[in-house]
């Protein structure tokens, strides 16, 4: 018998013999009684060996499809025609490819341009657009050997679902971090969560009903109003001017009724890199307050500080209870725990935690005590020490080399920390019909229609200097220059802008 | 300065003097321009060393609410009354604490009395409700092992989010083992989840709007309807009679239209232990293919089958990709890693990894490539084995002991494997209002109302022998019987029955 192996296949070659087999008997061209090949004569047709023969009857042995009398060989039973309810399955002989149908939720979220865009660049691209941290800084080794150290330590113990909240250890260092940026909290009303994605999707089970709005930025993270498309749920983008969210516009919004909740970034906010001052932040707890309005504030880049002393959290001046306050470990240490944490109001800790018994249960005991361990003996700060100091002369580059290289009438965002910074292109630009040119010259980067839920027209673009070095961040300045340049309308072009040295 | 300190609270020191004198200035018993105690001379008062005061004082500081001048001390600055809007914080004077208001979906699901029960029991009680695995079968040692030796081999790379499928060679491992099932698939068809919880939680979203039905088996797992509730779901429940879901009821609740999927665990079924046969699994396969309802099929203890062969997962009789297909290691090894496995049909595996990009982005690649290297070493072979042994000698002895101390009138649905068996007692007894005794009496169990989405009275109940030893699962079947019996109405009381001895 000639079966087609496909050697190189991600089907295993036995699984490959049975499925040949099975259509065969299921499509009659192997008839019941019909006697199967002898192991050894397959194998030795195929040049296989003979177990992965025999792997491959003994299912269909136990698909039902055949029978095996040592001594006497494998024979076909048929394509399993009478069943003792009298209509079988091959009987039916229904094989029309089943064609799913998914959820309005499920196709809303997939329309959004961050789920569909395409960053494919040449191999040496400057990846402006990558908010993943360099992994040639990554302590992945001072982190394993603290990993092994907890798990040896705490032996089976750990290999259980863990505390509902969380490691006990891990929240009790967190509260201990928080409590230097005046947030005040128990580590009973920590959630450890799936890093600041399961975070943001627990809040919004918690506060919302499909058809339910909530507030957000705009521009934001695509992926919130992706992931409120996603639960059914409706955004109502409120504008973020230079200093923060839109002060009149938020109590507008909020006045309108209906918003169950308002997701901010006030530090390094993503994608703009701006934030905001202490008086903005009181105003916007002001507003959210009058109209008891809870917020998600959102602070994935807080350890990532390079420059001034920041304003508080919210959640450090707020006195009613109002804030949760979501943080993670994916861009101050890598993304690969997969270690986020909720503070939540006391009132609000038993909704948390029951919406995240229903997505996951708890997030892995075994990496939050190599965290907790971590954190414990300094491998953390070590850590942040060496990457602020990085990320501090990246950023340095990165404003000096746009200030030289783009066309005048650009504009970068003020900056204190984290990977982000915003760029606003002469207004005749179109950042995202730029990008192909971009990529083609080998520089790409997020333009500013994937942070608009609206996806709207913009001159605006987000740059990371998460991946790229001092060099390449010179280099991808410089490229980004060009294809602008090149883009501005006939009248506009003009030749490079004089270098300007900063100190 | 008295302040009141807690040296055994949860809150660090230093964050209560904050959060002490923050209150003071906020209310104004500390005025503005009031000098606060020197550091060494509250230091002093308090007994605390120094550098704590010196953290407060800076937090007090980045607050805004004070400020230090070297040499002359710290100033209170007040209580922010006066911001650039001209309306500060403070003095909106609104302290009233946020009451949430949580959307109906979370309450419905907090309804529900698995998120409502309370297994405490006197310490030495016989834990017959707990389905999570014996810690001391764990492979913890082993597995740290190969953990460690799947870090340093991986280095860097590995600390990235990851492939958004999950780890390759985990994925290829399963796609191996599940080929002996006769289950074919491609690596590509396998999304790593986040345990079989959040399988359950991406078909669900996949597929299903707010108000949409779900067909699940009744009773089942009750964590399933609960889900369903906090996702705004209803559920159909189609009764499960001892050879598995009723067909004729599963196909009038399919005909009457409006069943986005079913929920099914045609294996080992929580919680009554019960395995269908191949005949069955191709009627409910025949049914639902002529209705176009996707399936989602739950496997969970597939790996710990202790007698008979078993029929084929439904996934390996779908001819047409009705069936997803969801393992996990939870049961098997451990619950720790929170790793399981959707095997999508291809025409379902990118909604189902837009809906993880929403949930979690992706599971952690650290333990995902420990597991693979445990997997490709035969470590979990080597801890099924074990393990696997240990579970036939539990339920051997749990049916044995059963039959001989339960009243008569009771019975023990079969089972081939897995943690569970699901006792019926005389249809007098109320499992639910027997547990109370039960407990106080020294043996917990699952009464079976829990599992039966309409909360019905049922004279059932679950017995799982994940956690107790052979001893302690003789005494527990004592205690239920002595429990079972006294409950019983005077007249059907009896002496216990006589011994029955199984071979």
């Amino acid at each position: 018998m000639l079966i087609p192996i496909e050697r190189k296949a991600r089907v295993p070659v036995a699984a490959q013999i049975v499925a040949y087999l099975r259509r065969a008997i299921e499509a009659g061209r192997l008839a019941p009684g019909a006697k199967l090949e002898p192991i050894r004569v397959l194998a030795k047709e195929l040049g296989l060996n003979r177990e992965t023969v025999a792997t491959a009857y003994r299912e269909l042995e136990t698909l039902g499809l055949t029978e095996s009398t040592v001594g006497r060989g494998t024979f076909v039973l048929g394509p399993r025609g009478a069943t003792p309810q009298g209509v079988g399955w091959a009987a039916g002989g229904d094989e029309r490819p089943f064609v799913p149908v998914f959820s309005r939720s499920s196709e809303a979220a997939r329309a959004f341009p961050v789920a569909r865009v395409d960053y494919t660049a040449p191999a040496d691209a400057v990846r402006f657009e990558r908010l993943i941290p360099d992994a040639a800084l990554y302590p992945h080794e001072p982190f394993r050997k603290a990993l092994n150290s907890a798990l040896a330590k705490g032996g089976a113990a750990l290999y259980d679902y863990g505390d509902r909240r969380g490691h006990e250890g891990l929240r009790r260092a967190l509260v201990e971090r928080m409590a230097r940026s005046g947030i005040e909290a128990d580590a009973d009303d920590v959630v450890i969560t799936a890093g600041a994605t399961q975070g943001f999707a627990i809040v919004a089970r918690m506060f919302c009903d499909a058809g339910d709005t909530v507030a957000i930025e705009s521009p934001t993270y695509p992926w919130a109003f992706a992931t409120l498309a996603a639960l059914g749920l409706r955004a109502a983008p409120v504008p973020l001017g230079p200093d923060g969210i839109d002060l009149e516009r938020l109590d507008a919004t909020l006045a309108r009724g209906g918003v169950r909740f308002l997701y901010t970034m006030p530090s390094f906010h993503n994608p703009t890199g701006i934030s905001t001052s202490i008086a903005h932040r009181r105003r916007v707890l002001e507003i959210a307050s009058r109209y008891d309005v809870p917020f998600l504030e959102d602070d994935f880049e807080k350890d990532l500080r390079v420059r001034g002393r920041g304003a508080p959290p919210l959640r450090a001046l707020d006195r009613r209870g109002l804030v949760s306050y979501l943080g993670t470990f994916s861009k101050s240490l890598f993304p690969a725990a997969r270690v986020g944490w909720l503070f939540t109001p006391p009132a609000i800790t038993p909704a948390a935690l029951l919406a995240k018994r229903t997505m996951d249960l708890t997030t892995t005991p075994l990496l939050q005590a190599g965290l907790a361990q971590f954190l414990r003996e300094g491998g953390y700060d070590r850590h942040l020490r060496r990457v602020v100091k990085e990320l501090g002369a990246r950023l340095d580059c990165a404003e000096r080399a746009l200030a030289r290289h783009l066309p005048e009438g650009s504009s970068v965002a003020p900056c204190e920390g984290g990977f982000l910074l915003w760029v606003t292109l002469p207004e005749a630009i179109d950042s995202a019909a730029l990008l192909p040119r971009a990529k083609a010259a080998g520089v790409v980067y997020a333009p500013g229609e994937h942070f608009h839920p609206d996806g709207r027209r913009s001159s605006s673009l987000r740059i990371s200097v998460a991946q790229p070095g001092t060099a390449e961040i010179e280099r991808g300045a410089r490229l980004l220059g060009e294809v602008a340049r090149e883009a501005l309308p006939r009248g506009k072009k003009r030749a490079r802008a004089p270098e300007v040295v900063h100190a």
